[in-house]
């Protein structure tokens, strides 16, 4: 019988002590929420009703605005908020960075569906800055802010830098709309409430199912014509669904249990990303992380840092990675997103598992 | 104490014996579906995993079609499978009934996000005939057809008319998509397959919480080229979620408990619809229903055609409608569709409602 040598993931999904994420995205995250609920609770119909009204309102008053409107996406949110502003402007034109969600991971929906002239800001190695924005050669109707700036690792601009730039674009008659799916998590570095960090914006999006750890859906946020009118573009995009429920009670559920963790997954990162940049050949990105997140980098190829990754798994039962991506011949990375399962592995075992990861990756030719 | 004044949806809903749908649209329809699925069960990704695949292949199967894709919504993947058309055809005309479900209820999406340019067939308050697509003034990419058209009560073509205008449409370079929102609910009156059905259409969309009383979601099917494109689509409008299992393991669920029963509702289809139709000035279109569906018009006005309707309800605890429409100043109309309720109430208190119904409607002033 021939021997199946065990792929990374395979190694990771069965490791005892996975560093990254909630859990499983498996079918008992909605049995956990729904084992709670009474059944007799009606249903949302097509946007209305007390489950999504109720949630809609609470997520209102956390981010600061005076409306919010739950979506079953980010990507539908964000193309209708860009969509809004670019026609109150009369202006096709908004504003983001080259690695913006709705320019990597949408199949170019804003241009295909919206007919958006989308404006690249920034190198794609860095944050957009005040200066980016100052040197823009035309007139934009919106920019759009993701913090953290996902792609990068999960980098900021510092509280200050954000505030000067929501002063410009407030004087300068843009609009300022922030991509906050991990918002959330970035609080505890800011040492600022959701709502001080919207308070800058006149758009914001958050998610339910990255810090959170919710099944999918969206908030987005602002005053309340704003909103109204995204209600009228949800019902163009088949987003204004009979039922959301599913997904607004799972995401009340989840962001009820672990928005008060969300300093703890900070620190874990911090901690975390300690033990990687100890290691020769080995950084995060950024060096100290920001929020839940980082990127690890590592100077490696890829089959070589995934051999050893699963080494590493079997021999400690710690999953570090379930992947490394490319970069380059003679590099690679991954990113981790701390939740729960940080706080169950022995730190013994991790530490075990870095001696391992530095002993392993000195012994590879570079 | 104000005595308050029930409306006729409150006596409705309080009923014991509500003659249209399959329950109350509340958590419990989710509930009663999870507690049978094991919790370690994958959830889908982007799209991708056996839950999503699976199911789309089943339902491919089912429809007769080589490929399906399973969406949040019908009006996604309508919108979706016209702008598909279009796009090969090089031809922004697509052509639908005037209360085609893209015309009325969608915000007009189809214009906004997609720039098409429907032709709308037919008078409101007819099918569309093969005549009136001879008579096409210019070319179109698409004719959309609904089976039954809904919003005049769920009439449909004979399945002879329907071959011809499938042939034409083949031999004349028009593709044709089916609105299928209620095809399962046809199969029993065409004595066909619903594969047997879809054959003649290029494109078919389900549903999956009209007769099958799901909470959400619709599969859209046709050649592998075909729905491949669907896909890029459905992440370009925001509904390719990281998890629509809800959605799927419900539709599912309730697929499994209700395909066999279309027959049978409708049959009470048609035994409830010929109880109207005894009484003088009320009659119901189609006055044959040919599905589990029809509408009951009411030769009296909306309040006082309410208000005997709540009257019948409280004494007999028989539900018929929890709401009627004004048409016109003195006429109304409701819907009704019939799903598992209808065989929980006695036949006694039926009959003892219609009789009150008719002697009550005839005390009014026309």
């Amino acid at each position: 019988m021939s021997e199946h040598k065990k792929s990374l993931t395979e190694v990771f999904n069965a490791s005892p002590y996975p560093l990254a994420g909630h859990g499983k995205r498996n079918m008992q995250v909605l049995k956990n929420v729904f084992e709670q609920i009474d059944g007799s609770t009606d249903s949302d119909m097509y946007g209305k009703g007390a489950v999504i009204e109720q949630f809609e309102q609470r997520m209102a008053a956390y981010l600061g605005k005076p409306s919010a409107v739950f979506f079953p996406s980010g990507t539908m949110a964000q193309q209708i908020a860009l969509r809004l502003w670019s026609d109150e402007a009369g202006n096709p034109k908004v504003a983001y960075h080259p690695l913006c969600h709705l320019e990597i991971h949408e199949q170019d929906g804003l241009r295909q569906l919206h007919r958006l002239e989308p404006v690249l800001l920034a190198d794609k190695d860095r944050l957009i800055t005040l200066e980016d924005v100052k040197q823009l050669q035309e007139p934009i109707a919106c920019l759009l802010l993701e913090l953290p700036q996902r792609e990068i690792g999960g980098q900021l601009p510092s509280f200050e830098e954000l505030a000067e730039l929501s002063a410009y674009c407030r004087a300068n008659g843009i609009k300022l709309h922030l991509d906050g799916a991990r918002l959330f998590e970035v609080t505890p570095y800011y040492g600022k409430s959701a709502a001080e960090i919207c308070e800058l914006f006149d758009s914001v999006y958050v998610s339910f199912y990255k810090g959170i750890g919710g099944i999918a859906g969206a908030v987005l946020a602002g005053e309340t014509p704003f909103t109204e009118q995204s209600k009228v573009w949800k019902r163009r995009h088949g987003g204004d669904l009979i039922s959301l429920y599913p997904y607004i009670v799972s995401s009340e559920h989840y962001f009820n249990e672990r928005i008060g963790k969300m300093a703890l997954y900070y620190e874990q990162a911090v901690e975390l990303a300690s033990l990687y940049n100890e290691i020769e050949g080995v950084s995060t990105r950024p060096e100290v992380p920001v929020s839940n997140m980082f990127h690890v980098h590592i100077q490696y190829g890829k089959e070589q840092t995934e051999a050893v990754l699963a080494e590493v798994c079997s021999e400690t039962g710690v999953g570090l990675s379930s992947y490394a991506r490319e970069l380059g011949e003679r590099q690679c990375y991954y990113e981790v997103s701390i939740g729960d399962r940080y706080s169950l592995a022995p730190k013994a075992d991790v530490q075990k598992a870095f001696q391992l990861l530095g002993e392993k990756l000195s012994k590879l030719s570079r």
